[in-house]
């Protein structure tokens, strides 16, 4: 490797920024007390945990006593839906989702599917779009649950979901929004959305691993999905994992802040897309217009895999994806893409470049400059 | 507080130690990558998680393949139940525990109970002993699941499982134990207990909140209980808190390393023990010979509400817990005291010291000083 570095896999996984990483520092040693616990370090405990559930609740709109944190992402997905099944039991057993939703949402339906319950996926336009009309036509009398996530994990699109709402409210239905890669890169607001329950990740906005938010809309509480201790308002039982939330809270009130240079990212983004679009074959993939600021993914014709491309550019430092990291070692084509059209071998020809606020212009004209023959490259290795 | 404070709630959380800490620091901000990526992040941080997941299995007698990184020990006991529950499916729908239990155990099997279970919960003896024959005489043709605390939160008592092990496989039923106040303080090895399933949390050896470990011993995998990305070999999703998983592994290694101090611990543990007994109406709780090296545990007489006593203790700088940390602020009789056969009244007026190796000699000796009258200014609250 002879240059540094380069990351653009930032919706994978983003480094803790200093401030987060500061900030939960004295929760390991200094005040590591359980917040259950009545004496000082308890409440030393207690305190931060509920400043941190404050400064969540601020940045997304809501109140504190709608923000439970829990280990991630993926877990929120899976408390979400079981909840939302367990609150809507007398109502019925169908739910909506689209077929471009990430697997934290899509494999929980599965299951559920397997215990009976009817799941309808709807297909996106070719951008990855999901029009209203499309969802008001799937709503039955027995529809409990619509799942669609606000911006989509491998193309970035964007979705309407205030519309969406609109038409699922209509009929009562409770709508779940899978919000983990929208979240601290695009201002969203709970009650602007309307939606009834919203997952979080902190590793995707420079907060740490290993843990998330879930909000859910009171006055109902979430029917628990893990029991014990009756941490959370009996919502969500183990002891709290006070550095994560503390992390998580600061990392997302520093990525509202940084909205002032939103437009700084989204430059770097488009010069990015405009410089890969020169590439021949290269095709943009997601709505180019209502797009996460941090997301460029393309497909590539006569490319045999996007691990052959993802580990050329490895070879020369650049890190990137094919779109989501857990499925990115299975070499299979792309469910999302497969879904919005795209026929099995560009789904498996795929390249996401996710940014962060800490890519430099420099960063984005090597990769604009290397791309070309890491591309050729990687088309000679299917021959 | 004329005097620093000194710490004795171990047991319901511990502080990271260095070492830990310093392994785990490098996962937060350079090698922070999603260890399902295929690029050079992601592989540090796989490797990192790999070698994390050996160290856990080392220290537990078990294979890496058996270790499943999770949030932590409530998750692992939900997980472990619910796992059971579906492996066992065919045979029957009947589970034995014991009263003295976590809840982090009893309550999942409620939540079961409400879906067709039946759970039997045995008594222990006023020690808090379960005897195997008790056991025994429990089961059932159609019992699927025992699940016993290797040694109890609350009165630190052992129990013999390798004895109550042997009783449930004669009719072949999965065994779980929690081992949450065990791993980390006494050596605790998968293959001579016999388990099927184990629980640990980090937090409580010196680890660090928000994650934990199910052992499952193979050749079964456990039926998962988290949906999505597939990871932990399909048995549990989310990205993987690799700093949390690093941070629990050196903890658990140094937790080990220890042990050849734990009789300087058991003399601590008993110089306190004796010092507390000198009070009038004071009771050691839980057996006095095998039980955990970190936990000395009373119920006094007269005293109305431990939570005066943890209140008059934290006045001066003592920081310690009725019992678990989780029912603590709820005022409550402990739901353990009671199933051993206290009555109600001595049930609501216990103490718990849990110690650490961090404790010194003259701490110990302080707390002896200061706890007659705290008990007595505790007593007068009541009256």
């Amino acid at each position: 490797m002879t240059q540094p570095r380069i990351y653009l896999d930032n919706a994978a996984s983003s480094p803790v920024s200093p401030l987060a990483l500061e900030a939960m520092w004295p929760f390991f040693r200094a005040d590591f007390g359980n917040p259950s616990a009545i004496h000082s370090y308890g409440q030393a405990a207690k305190k931060a945990l509920e400043e941190a559930r404050r400064k969540v609740a601020l940045a997304l709109g809501a109140k504190s006593s709608e923000i439970f944190f829990v280990s991630g992402g993926t877990e929120s997905d899976n408390w979400a839906i079981q909840s939302a099944v367990k609150m809507a039991k007398a109502k019925g057993r169908h739910i909506v989702t689209s077929a471009t939703e990430h697997n934290a949402v899509i494999k929980p339906l599965e299951e559920l599917v397997g215990q009976g319950y009817a799941v309808t996926f709807l297909r996106p336009d070719k951008l990855g779009r999901i029009d209203p009309s499309a969802l008001e036509a799937a709503l039955r009398d027995d529809t409990i649950l619509v799942s669609l996530a606000l911006a989509n994990n491998v193309v970035g699109t964007i979705l309407d979901i205030p519309a969406l709402v609109k038409v699922a409210k209509k009929k009562k239905v409770l709508f779940h929004t899978d919000a983990v890669q929208a979240v601290g890169h695009i201002p969203v607001n709970v009650r602007d959305l309307g939606v009834d329950l919203l997952s979080i990740s902190g590793h995707k906005f420079h907060g740490p691993k290993g843990v998330g938010v879930l909000f859910a809309k009171l006055p109902r509480l979430p029917h628990p999905y893990i029991f014990g201790g009756g941490q959370e308002r009996g919502g969500r039982s183990g002891t709290e994992n006070v550095p994560g939330a503390v992390g998580l809270a600061v990392a997302l009130e520093e990525a509202v802040r940084e909205f002032r240079s939103i437009d700084a990212l989204i430059a770097l983004r488009d010069r990015l897309i405009e410089g890969t679009l020169k590439i021949a074959g290269a095709e943009l993939t997601g709505d180019p217009v209502n797009r996460l600021p941090q997301i460029a993914s393309f497909v590539f014709s006569a490319l045999k895999s996007s691990v052959h491309l993802i580990n050329a550019m490895n070879e020369v430092g650049l890190c990137a994806s094919s779109g989501s990291a857990c499925s990115a070692a299975a070499n299979e084509a792309s469910h999302v893409l497969m879904a919005m059209g795209y026929p099995n071998n560009l789904a498996r020809a795929s390249l996401r470049l996710s940014l962060s606020r800490y890519n430099t212009p420099k960063e984005i004209q090597t990769v604009i400059e290397l791309l070309p023959s890491l591309v050729n490259k990687a088309r000679e290795k299917g021959r």
